[in-house]
């Protein structure tokens, strides 16, 4: 094995934000980017609109389309390129299904209950409103990784249980269906512990989320982020321009600590600890400085957003090269299954949806 | 609507017995070719070989090709006709598997722990190690039934709350992705009822099975249904030839009901009241009746069994028209659920597996 293969995906749930670009979006480029001594990439990436997982939490798919383009060209705005990595529905690849069927043989239902994970997600549900399919979340990740053969997933603390789970239904899989020439089909993925950095809303709370309303959009424009910008909270003990701020308690500051150099992260602490930065011309920096960091992705999405065909196409380019892979390790499952023996299958292009 | 269509299917468990013949290939075959006043079909009968099922209580697949092609060579043996019935696997139309996955999201998993058909099947199984896929069975069956459309379902009293739950996701799905164009995407399905005839096991148990190796199989020749035979539990009492017998509790008679005429039948029955017909002869009869009856099933298994491409290619042929209505049936599915819009899907046949 050369290049080992990540697999990172996201729900579609329309126009991105802030969040996702420093928690996910950034590293994603990174991790695409990234070249060893020789030049060559170190990571083969392939990211993934988990548009079937969406389902476990929300039937209603009235927007899934819109809200899939709308964050396709957040992706492609960020600098995810689609010639280096796949960009692929998984209700277009049918193999994620076929793949998550087989593997629900493999692993209890209680298994899935114990998971942490679950548990914290339905906490405010209740339990006996849990869908099937929802219970089944992590043998549908599994499916997933696994169709892909990503050894490396990029996971946070809490999803590491998935991870486990995932290495588990590997090795039982394997178990139980050596490959006639390989010895396994499935390789173990290894969870690789990131450090997710999130960012705090608009309105100080934990994350920013769009149910909350409390994002900035990375489609958003200069003049837009600048009014969102005044409505941020800021040290609710600092009433007045020249009180003294604590920037550690400071919505404000977090971004700046992101987004500005440290020379000018240096200058704004000491400035609001001594009151001699008002937050009005704080936030307005701030706002300033974001911009600056989104202006190529603003241009970007321009482009692309005046170009809807080619973006649709690089989806189906990508979902292609998505279907090639998937389809190649269903045929090592079946040779290993002893499944469809000497059953060559005549699709007929038409007749596919 | 016209025809109404049935859809029917084993798991394949290899060479079939004479329970499966009388408990349903003969009502199969009947359904296919029933015709109306004015020479058309009633029904349009559709036959599955539900491989991906058997997972659910068996991981071993070594042997599922090589059963499935015994089972399906039983099944042309016994008259079913693939130009009117497409015959197919599960396990090669990936809708089943799609199908399966969105209606996962569309009932709770405590509703399927409540299916009383579950709890009789696991009830010498732990609870605990009951898989997901296990515990997903009715889902997977609904799958099965709503992709070919099928309105009919013959189901044995035990089979009731399957047909139940299949509505309900029907109904659910209706309800939630009214079809643009004709408002509901799947026709709830009616169960028919059907008296199954059981036939009891040559060692007197309940049933012929082949894991009580109690069986006289659709390919046993003349010689060996005699063979058989001779182990067949009578009435004990009767210990000489000429001890007055009771028909009604003889494993032999029940099979001289099946397949003896009314007359032989009703002779035989006082004969043996009367202590005038012995075991041996009567079970020579017995045999040699069943044989006449599977004489013209012998014929054709050996016209199939000497010809095995042809098997596969019938096989091959009812999988070509199961993925034709089942991707039909996914494009109304998509375009209801607006998950698959404007995307024409480019498979190139080389990469499928």
């Amino acid at each position: 094995m050369g290049t080992q293969r990540i697999l990172s995906g996201m729900r579609p749930t329309g126009k991105l934000h802030l969040g996702h670009y420093t928690g996910a979006l950034e590293s994603w480029v990174e991790q695409q980017n990234l070249l060893d001594e020789k030049g060559a990439r170190v990571y083969d990436t392939c990211f993934l609109i988990a548009d079937y997982h969406n389902l476990t939490t929300s039937l209603d798919t009235s927007e899934i389309y819109s809200h899939t383009l709308d964050m396709l060209i957040d992706w492609l705005a960020a600098g995810i390129d689609p010639e280096k990595s796949p960009l692929f529905r998984q209700s277009q690849v049918k193999e994620h299904a076929e793949l998550f069927l087989l593997f629900a043989m493999l692993i209890t239902s209680s298994r899935l209950e114990r998971n942490p994970t679950l548990k914290e997600q339905v906490r405010d549900l209740n339990m006996e409103s849990l869908t099937y399919g929802h219970l089944g979340y992590p043998v549908l990740q599994s499916a997933d990784i696994l169709l892909y053969r990503a050894n490396v997933v990029p996971v946070g603390e809490d999803q590491i249980p998935h991870v486990e789970i995932t290495r588990e239904i590997a090795r039982k899989f394997n178990n139980h269906y050596p490959h006639p020439v390989n010895g396994e089909v499935f390789a173990e993925p290894a969870p690789k512990i990131t450090k997710f950095s999130r960012l705090v809303g608009l309105d100080g709370k934990a994350k920013m989320s769009k149910s909350l309303g409390n994002t900035i959009l990375l489609a958003d424009g200069p003049d837009e982020i600048q009014k969102k910008m005044r409505t941020a909270v800021t040290d609710t003990q600092k009433l007045r321009k020249n009180d003294p701020g604590r920037p550690e308690v400071c919505t404000v500051y977090s971004y700046h600590s992101k987004f500005s150099s440290p020379e000018q992260l240096s200058a704004l602490g000491s400035d609001c600890r001594a009151g001699s930065l008002g937050c009005v011309d704080c936030k307005t920096l701030c706002a300033t400085n974001i911009s600056q960091e989104l202006a190529p992705l603003l241009e970007r999405r321009r482009y692309y957003e005046t170009r809807m065909d080619l973006v649709k196409n690089i989806l189906f380019d990508g979902e292609i090269k998505a279907k090639l892979i998937a389809s190649q390790t269903m045929q090592e499952v079946r040779a290993a299954m002893k499944l469809g023996e000497l059953a060559p299958i005549h699709y007929h292009g038409q007749t596919e949806c």
